[in-house]
């Protein structure tokens, strides 16, 4: 039932691409590969070869994207674009990006050596950033690709003060060139992503890739409590006004409230306690929520009721509370038609169709914003990412390569 | 029904040599007196000078004490020991430790005002080092006193890497000396000291001073939680290992088993969470229990709950625990001796002798290998103290003052 003649080989061939990108880092562990960097210009232009060398043209575009076109079969567009990102984390493992880079290239070289046109022109993207590691801002190249890239982008700054406008001049970009980076939305008919997961389901499933149904959406906040600092050894229990002690609550609080909704999820990763000294009971505790839905009802929902909880907890502790929401992202749905089409692919290499949502954030998002979007998850190794540890195996990888060339070639899209 | 012929002056007189003493300090907030600075050197010489004006033979020991004799109707001891130390935390205020050896002074000063000798001599001592503030030691003044200053003391160093050792030298104190200092037991017949409670025990109960029944016993230790660190978005909640909810549900636990035991307290600190970031779920998460009993048995069982069910909080979470005890300090129990005569005096002021214990370690801790010892507190405002906001009133001052005189002159310790 594959598309590809050969899925091992396509699976280790991707795969042997992903290292030799990997090898193109700063030093030290893993892969750290940031926008506009060094590394950055010579990942783009390894990119562009292997894309040439697929058929396409290639080229480096105006914020530092690689963009490789596959002209339809009456010579041009619209293009249903695919791909990734190239930039990393710092010491990062070599396929949170290049992966789904590497597999879109693979599936247009196949298509190529086919001698295969399609009815619709593929685009293949590899974004220039999308983790945002060194400017502290994510998306930069599908902001740049879908027009959104703005004067925050321009003027945030790296750990040196540098910023992005001055970095992309360093580079060889032209700052005010890079609206022409900009897709005109008749030119594209859909963005399809390959990614990792980054989370345990599809391992814990037993299935080697899953239909992504959205991109979660994401509150965050910072929780300030206010006590009484004092002497651990001479304030009675009852006496005390301690923020830890609320703090802990509401911590298992985020944890009760959001698993009590579907498909969401909440995480207290900060916690600090002032003055915390082992014999102070501690006057003042931060903490931080990040909850997270597919369904943004569900995670207004759920942040209402850790809302009321926090400050129930606060009031019967007599501690002060401050809730600050910080970030109130909506979720990104995927395109019914994207989701039942790529659950026909993933039908079409003999695995069953598991659709999941993607808790971490992608390029779709921006993208979403100027075309339909889908996605599809290859499983890692225990979930883990962002870490040198990350691990795929050749057989997953080529069993996404094949649903998504699969994808690719049966697409329905409004071309 | 007061020893004192006027107590409200008293009160004003002590509180205004607290003030005076106060003024010797390090730049910045409040009060920094550190042991064997040249604050240290002039408190000492103010103190002796005002222990002189009070009738006693007063001399700068080898480690830095102040201590002053008002000899017996006979011409010498035993010596009753009373007071407290003179050296503080950084940014303290200026009644914990001065108050103590303040009042202990005046109650000299009143008895020799009238001609009055005792059939036992009086000691007044100032402690040179019980905060342990430069050097992290603690106690250093009572342990040369009762012959406990060893190689662990001489030792230490301060944050420049100055030894005591050599500070002696610096401060003009012969380190090889200091066996000088200590008294022989048959010279002592107790020791007692009036201190601030540094509690709310006192204010909730509307009373000025009560009766300490022991110094509290307390542990120390240092819990590790090891899970797995991963991306907040991705891990549903059912699959998570997290120990920053493990860590929680210890300190909730922390305060229900010391909620439980009688005259104990326990108390989480410092809490820190790894690598802290809004968007990951800790990989590992460390605490800190202080656990505090007047009763040993009470603080061990306690202890072994908590450990008990610390294991069964990570075990439930598949969360890795260690769980390193660091401190175990025996309780120090005043004598029953000292305890009913300390609470005959305080009801010979009129106030209700509550008795309660000490939370906070005290230089009785080192006496009481020497000798009996007993205390009494005084009420300080909201139970602040080691910091500028410390707060007493005069009216308790003189109480306290009252308190003490009547236990002085109707000691019936071994003479």
């Amino acid at each position: 039932m594959s598309t590809y003649l050969n899925e091992t080989d396509a699976g280790r061939r991707i795969m042997q691409r992903c290292d030799e990108l990997g090898s193109i880092t700063e030093p030290g562990a893993g892969v750290t590969r940031l926008y506009l960097s060094p590394q950055h210009r010579m990942a783009a232009e390894t990119i562009a070869g292997w894309m040439r060398d697929a058929g396409m043209d290639a080229r480096i575009d105006e914020a530092g994207n690689v963009v490789g076109r596959y002209h339809s079969d009456s010579g041009g567009g619209p293009y249903l674009l695919t791909g990734s990102h190239m930039d990393s984390v710092v010491h990062a493992g070599c396929y949170d990006g290049p992966l789904g880079v590497l597999t879109s290239l693979d599936c247009v070289a196949v298509l190529h050596g086919r001698g295969r046109r399609l009815p619709f022109g593929v685009e293949v993207v590899a974004f220039a950033d999308e983790e945002g590691t060194r400017f502290r801002t994510t998306l930069a190249g599908s902001r740049a690709i879908t027009g959104q890239f703005g004067e925050d982008l321009f003027n945030a700054k790296d750990g040196d003060g540098l910023s992005v406008r001055e970095a992309m001049m360093e580079f060889g970009l032209d700052p005010d060139a890079v609206g022409k980076a900009s897709h005109r939305p008749d030119e594209l008919i859909g963005y399809v992503e390959l990614h990792i997961e980054q989370g345990p389901v599809l391992q814990a499933a037993d299935l080697p890739i899953g239909v992504v149904t959205a991109i979660s959406g994401q509150t965050r906040a910072v929780i300030k409590l206010k006590g009484a600092a004092n002497h651990a050894g001479t304030v009675p229990m009852g006496m005390r006004k301690d923020p830890l002690l609320a703090a802990a609550e509401i911590a298992l609080a985020v944890e009760r409230v959001a698993s009590a909704y579907p498909d969401t999820v909440g995480t207290v990763g900060f916690i600090k306690a002032e003055p915390g000294s082992i014999n102070v009971i501690p006057g003042e505790v931060s903490l931080t929520v990040d909850l997270r839905s597919q369904a943004d009802d569900n995670r207004h929902s759920a942040f209402r009721e850790l809302d009321i909880a926090a400050r129930a907890i606060a009031a019967l502790r007599g501690v002060g509370i401050d809730i600050n929401t910080i970030l109130d992202l909506k979720s990104c749905p995927c395109a019914p038609g994207f989701v039942s089409q790529m659950t026909a692919s993933v039908e079409s290499t003999g695995v069953r169709p598991l659709h999941l949502p993607s808790g971490a954030g992608h390029d779709g998002m921006a993208m979403s914003a100027m075309t339909d979007i889908g996605m599809i998850f290859v499983r890692c190794k225990d979930g883990i990412s962002h870490s040198p540890e990350e691990s795929v195996t050749a057989a997953d990888v080529a069993t996404g390569a094949s649903a998504l060339l699969h994808f690719i070639e049966n697409f329905q899209g409004r071309p």
